[in-house]
């Protein structure tokens, strides 16, 4: 089986969505910005009088949702309905924090590449902030962690939350 | 010390750089799409007529590095020089591949974000093209590993190659 | 009761959509681009070979229209389906002029956004032209006037016209 | 009877299309790119390890057709559904390329100017990789060849294919 | 004397800057946005764990600085080298908020349209997020109250403060 | 000798230029849009009251110039310094208009891509104005005819006039 993004010669093209059904479709991506805790520390700072960074990283994020078909050649543009991008200190790891996007849309493909591009925006948001105190940063483990909606109905990634 | 995106009341801003010199720069990015071993193999296949899948992801991630300053909020608009964007299979895992991007300008910052954008619009695009036969992909490891020029010189992360 | 944009936790997020009915909706904006007498007559000057000022803010608020989302973060994209921009000098003040659009979809969130989006970038490609000539221009009373359709109905500002 | 584009007093706007049926809707346009017969074996080379040339254009192509509405100003935005494009050595003339664009969506207006778009773009992009061998390249015959869906019906240019 | 954005013909054009200076340059713009007091609070609310409002106001006006070329017609690109966007209660009234957006360049010409631009968009995000609360708001008073640089010099608006 | 766009192992790059001098550059690009004279008559209309067809082509074609690098992936980004379009009555051909647009820059660069962009943007404007009254017109002659400033000096088509 080829990938379908290629027709049977290899060419790229956009592939022929028009006999997909228009439903609510929901996609949740997850990444991590690898850092040291006192970066983190001063990205999370709530103590300062206006403490921007997250916002920053949030309100990025959100709008790379909406340029995804402007930087995924072969991805078709959708009626983005709604996003959630949130920034939290990783649970395990006091150097590191977690990106999580949720898109929602009605239209007939998924939102999973909305969501990974809300996630990296985000993460390449954050990642100008601390470059110049952290040059060894590294943003990882972006995934998709789960979807709902569409012909292949709900799927979560292994030990990963609901959409 | 605080980060420089931030005023000293924590609002975020573009901080003015007019002040600095106008040099060459030069950085480059490295990013994993971690995937399986036969997707890989469908990516690189050399023998498909017209096997398109690394092409798009590289000028994919050439147009990403142009759009930069439309993406991350805090950045600056620069004049890219160059881009050169390759994705080859990485040695030491059968199931992923290694995407690096050099950008090169003759401005007053860095192109660290150009690489970084360039890299994960590249990978970006890949997961696109897979992610109907692995929904499991991961892209990761994306990081700067070489720089040069401006006030801050030469710098390669360790153990990784020069810019 | 808080703002709609702001989770209960105050984070900024594009309020998901889904839900709302797609219905026609429209909405008119209006603002007053405030120069002089002398200016404003060049504006308008029909007897020109091609008097453009007035096609050129009117194009560029079309234009502006369409880019709504791409400009303010947590707006909705939409299929913007029809836009009309006037500029016209403003009959109580000849130093003044009027611009009005009308903007139309059939969509799930109104196009307020749209039409306020069309008169400022109307009323910015005039205050380029005209900046040369008077440093004093100001842009003001930019304000929806007129709204129909969706769930809130039709809507008029006091003592003004029908969208 | 005037052009749609413009009111009975003159003034360019977009026009409402919020009463026209969403439908299913597919335009194909074809240009050709008349270079010499030594550049077209240089633009086709098959034999080189990475011959992207035809590639990148095929990609800028299916962008470029995303961009129509952010291009030209009366153009409404379209949910495009499927991009084709096609470069091929021209049959009747060994110093030129054929150039077939094949848009999709299931919208209130028709993809002519989408296809023409993608043939355009495409077209630019294979005459800035050959403008440094030759400067004597033209961009030519650009025209709509076949339409389908929408109020008007299928349509097909006087001897070309169907869409 | 003729605007300088049309030809002595009354063509629109964008005017050949290539003759002026290299030089820094800085702009202020202010404008107002009008609500009620109960509506200011709530976007000023410091109190609540993430008061994102301002913040998203802030990003959007620096995001919307880096595109006026692609909003403003006749306006050429610059490279941006620094902007400062900053949002407070209107002293005067209880019911506006100011906001004041500072552009730094290098270049040909000035940076007013960037700093007018970056208020608009900063003034129409407060707008779509408090239209749910206030439909009479209204964005007023948006000028240039400073410049430096390039070969008109050093102005201020009458009664207005320094860049 | 290979296209300068594709490295020796073929893959498409952005190539180097840092090494080029900035100096001011010049191209003029032509092209053709062939219709009927019926319809050549009704864009030219000097007698309706806003005859605003080669108005908004003009206008399209000057924001495309700035667009260029978004559009064609290899093109690098320039500070455009001035546009010219013109849209004339073809002198030879009763059914064409001519569309001529000169562009200029101080860069590392030609600026031969911007002026063949602002004239297929301008002409696709025309196209979708009269689309609806002639489907079978044809964009065609889209050539580059003079250039000026950078190392291969000036440049004129065979036959054609001064850039």
């Amino acid at each position: 089986q080829g990938l379908s993004h290629y027709r049977a010669d290899g060419a790229a093209h956009m592939v022929d969505v028009s006999a997909k059904d228009v439903t609510k479709r929901q996609a949740t991506a997850k990444g991590v910005l690898r850092t040291r805790a006192d970066v983190v520390a001063r990205i999370a700072a709530g103590d300062l009088p206006k403490g921007e960074a997250i916002a920053t990283a949030r309100i990025a994020g959100i709008m790379g949702a909406k340029r995804t078909p402007d930087l995924v050649p072969l991805c078709h543009p959708l009626p983005v309905s709604g996003v959630d991008v949130d920034v939290v200190p990783a649970g395990d790891d006091a150097g590191a924090v977690e990106i999580t996007a949720t898109v929602r849309t009605t239209g007939r493909t998924g939102v999973e590449m909305e969501a990974l591009t809300a996630v990296t925006v985000a993460g390449l948001t954050l990642y100008d902030m601390i470059k110049a105190v952290d040059n060894a940063a590294v943003l990882t483990d972006v995934r998709v962690v789960a979807k709902s909606g569409g012909r292949s109905g709900d799927w979560n990634r292994d030990g990963e939350g609901d959409a």
